[in-house]
């Protein structure tokens, strides 16, 4: 009996030992491939320069999906389709203006409206201003001191917080809801701190909801710079009377129609077992959004280019999902899933790359416990190519409806210090994604996507 | 007996327990401290855009002594003190010209002088082009193939590499001593691909050595941008018979005295064992060097004024030494090693930052292996700010004279994916650094130099 076992053990070990080889082997070759043969980049700059931003209902979202199917078909999936979803068309028209007019000076600072928010009159909004760093500042100053007022968010994110990402967390009720809250009061606009954690001149917009206030209280609401913010809040320090003028003409017109964008590769021993990768095709219409999500797009395709360039054929099927509509309404996830659920496919793990394009860290997971312990095992593989952290934690936007039974949900985790400079921004341009660092987070997903197709996951 | 032990290892780890509690947190400290509370990025600013270039013995350099200094001694210091070091002093001159010259085409190519490198005459230097990936293709080409020739070194760092600076290793052989070994079998001159690993129009400069050859025997070298190296390539291939015409003005001077700056903070338990934080205060010419080395720089300093704002008192002595001339000689590293051992200073620890500002990953240790086993159990220590590296390596080139005995020395390892975009180019300016990523380095560095001081080093 114990010889046995020492024989089991042996032949186990053995077997594993030549498991990790092969396992090595593959992701040297994964992260080699990526590093020297990538369309990645490319496929980048195209969607970046040639097509531009690609907010959900504008031309350069609909370019975007014609470009992706094309290439996509390219790189040899068995089939490449679009799936219909229809999405919201927000406008924001002309460039916004914004001033502080304090006493007799006349002070332009840089705004954006937020996404979703109405216009001004097209003469523009002019009121006093009530800074307030929280909702339960604003609740406690109450109608009173609110009406008829512009409300002014000023919380910075946290700087102190390590991942930046946290820091976004603990400011960004501001952006959302603040106009709903403001509104709530009687106030006739807001103006919030642009979510950034440095000191500059870019107002960064992002979604807002009126919730379920009834449209004729909807209220004008945009982000102004965090140079701005100190500058107003600085002003209204010194003149507590002065007021603000901003103009902006945005619109809100009917849903259209657009598309997810999907490349499916069958798998060879368990096609109904679908694994997902993707990112989304849509970005916010202030620049190219090549961090946001460009980089994640174009890192999906690239994991099916580089199965294709070692010649990997996957067990189960590979499906590069390019998410339509992530930034204001996440009509694509949603529809991706409830078509899964009209067709009853069993999805068995998903990696969404959203965000940024920088040097990739690690994975955060949303699973079970066991899962989460397998594939923090295979850590030790991923070593070599410094990716260390393997958390628990939200794993991406588009796929989170996904509601498969066992489903395993991951996310690539890149450094996160540099993102929120170029987040919803107007910088956010092609030369602030580094080609290097775009191709490791490809090799990264990549080679999570090859161990969870030959290891499975746990039941 | 066994109660005894049972008692003492509870106490022990009862002990430890606190310990480590205390070091958690006076880390949380050190890293809340850099991120809120930081002067580094200001330095960097004054260093970059009011100073500028700092090649050694050029008026920036001296700028920059002067400006750190007096920077120092506003930070609480026992003593601030310069350290004479007599340097050399190369000037590069008028901007270099240089062209392909095929058929009747004159193609104007990016190319910048080799530090060190002599002048062509002054109406410049024109030959035909033998294109080599290595010395021993050279030596295989032989006198005949060489003589009277321009080389061309095109052997691209790998792309491949993980880590940048391995790719770098790979590569820099060409740079540094391609013109001795080209000059030896009778070439006029040698241009050589810049160690960049993307591809875009900037040269990049760098230290290279003639050797041992007698200076009559000299020729002149420069760096030619990478997208120029792969232009001269193809235009080779169409055309062997081609020249290639480069003019370059630079001129070699005569020693000339320079400083090493030191500020010194009294150990209040152990003042005579020295640990050392630094940097290296001179650049190449061509940029503001702020991430070679500017960051090491103001990270070093940070590092004090860190313990300054938590209130921490090092038990040993730390020296902020900002060395001279590490770019072109290594003299202030090696005049700072010669001045320890005569005045007989015990160096326990030394740490430099000299691999660019970029987001901290973790340390590279040379030491004995119980050091590193003590230093590496630090880790757990450090995952709360996604640092995980802790390998056995090169620390830095300006603490390397150091030779204490039983001396550990570290360097501080960032994220190197960008690092060879910007090293030794006009490009390495004040806005390629970001300041959270400055901030989260000088952090990471405070947070080592106050657990060695803590808990010292093993003999």
């Amino acid at each position: 009996m114990k010889k046995t076992i020492i024989l089991a053990l042996f032949l186990f070990n053995g077997f594993a030992l030549f498991a990790q080889t092969k396992e090595e082997q593959t992701i040297k070759e994964i992260y080699k491939s990526s590093l020297t043969n990538s369309k990645c980049y490319t496929w980048l700059d195209d969607l970046s320069n040639k097509i531009g931003s690609r907010l959900s209902g504008s031309a350069g979202a609909e370019k975007a999906v014609i470009y992706t199917k094309a290439e996509m078909e390219k790189l040899g999936f068995d089939r490449v389709f679009l799936q219909e979803v229809m999405v919201p068309k927000w406008v924001r028209g002309e460039k916004e203006t914004a001033y502080i007019l304090d006493k007799k000076n006349r002070i332009s600072v840089p705004i954006c409206a937020l996404g979703g928010s109405i216009a001004t009159a097209k003469s523009g909004l002019t009121a006093e201003v009530v800074e307030v760093k929280s909702f339960e500042e604003l609740t406690a100053l109450g109608k009173d001191k609110i009406k008829d007022k512009i409300v002014f968010y000023n919380r910075p994110m946290e700087n102190e917080q390590i991942e930046s990402f946290h820091a976004y967390s603990g400011a960004v009720d501001q952006r959302y809801a603040g106009a709903q809250k403001a509104a709530e009061l009687g106030a006739v606009g807001t103006i919030v701190r642009s979510m950034n954690l440095r000191l500059d001149d870019f107002p960064h917009t992002g979604a807002q909801s009126y919730g379920d206030l009834p449209k004729s209280q909807y209220i004008p609401t945009a982000a102004i710079s965090t140079n701005g913010a100190e500058l107003l809040s600085k002003s209204l320090k010194n003149n507590p009377k002065l007021t603000f003028y901003f103009k902006q003409s945005c619109q809100q017109f009917d849903d259209v129609l657009s598309y997810n964008v999907v490349g499916e590769l069958k798998g060879s021993e368990n096609p109904d077992n679908i694994m997902v990768v993707g990112g989304h095709l849509d970005s916010w219409d202030l620049a190219d959004g090549s961090h946001d999500d460009g980089a994640g797009v174009v890192q999906s395709m690239e994991v099916v280019n580089i199965f294709k360039n070692i010649g990997y054929k996957p067990k189960n099927t590979i499906r590069v999902v390019l998410f339509m509509n992530e930034e204001n309404g996440l009509r694509g996830g949603n529809k991706y899933e409830e078509l899964a659920q009209a067709n009853n496919e069993n999805h068995i793990f998903a990696l969404e790359s959203d965000s940024g394009g920088f040097s990739p860290r690690g994975f955060s997971l949303e699973c079970n416990e066991a899962n989460f312990q397998k594939i923090s095992s295979f850590s030790k593989l991923f070593e070599p190519y410094l990716i260390h952290s393997f958390v628990e934690g939200h794993s991406g936007s588009d796929i989170g409806p996904l509601t498969s039974k066992n489903i395993v949900k991951a996310g690539l985790k890149p450094d996160s210090q540099r993102y929120f400079d170029y987040h919803h921004a107007a910088n956010d341009k092609f030369d602030a994604v580094d080609k290097r660092e775009l191709e490791l987070g490809a090799a990264t997903m990549a080679s999570l996507m090859y161990l969870i197709d030959q290891n499975g996951i746990l039941k």
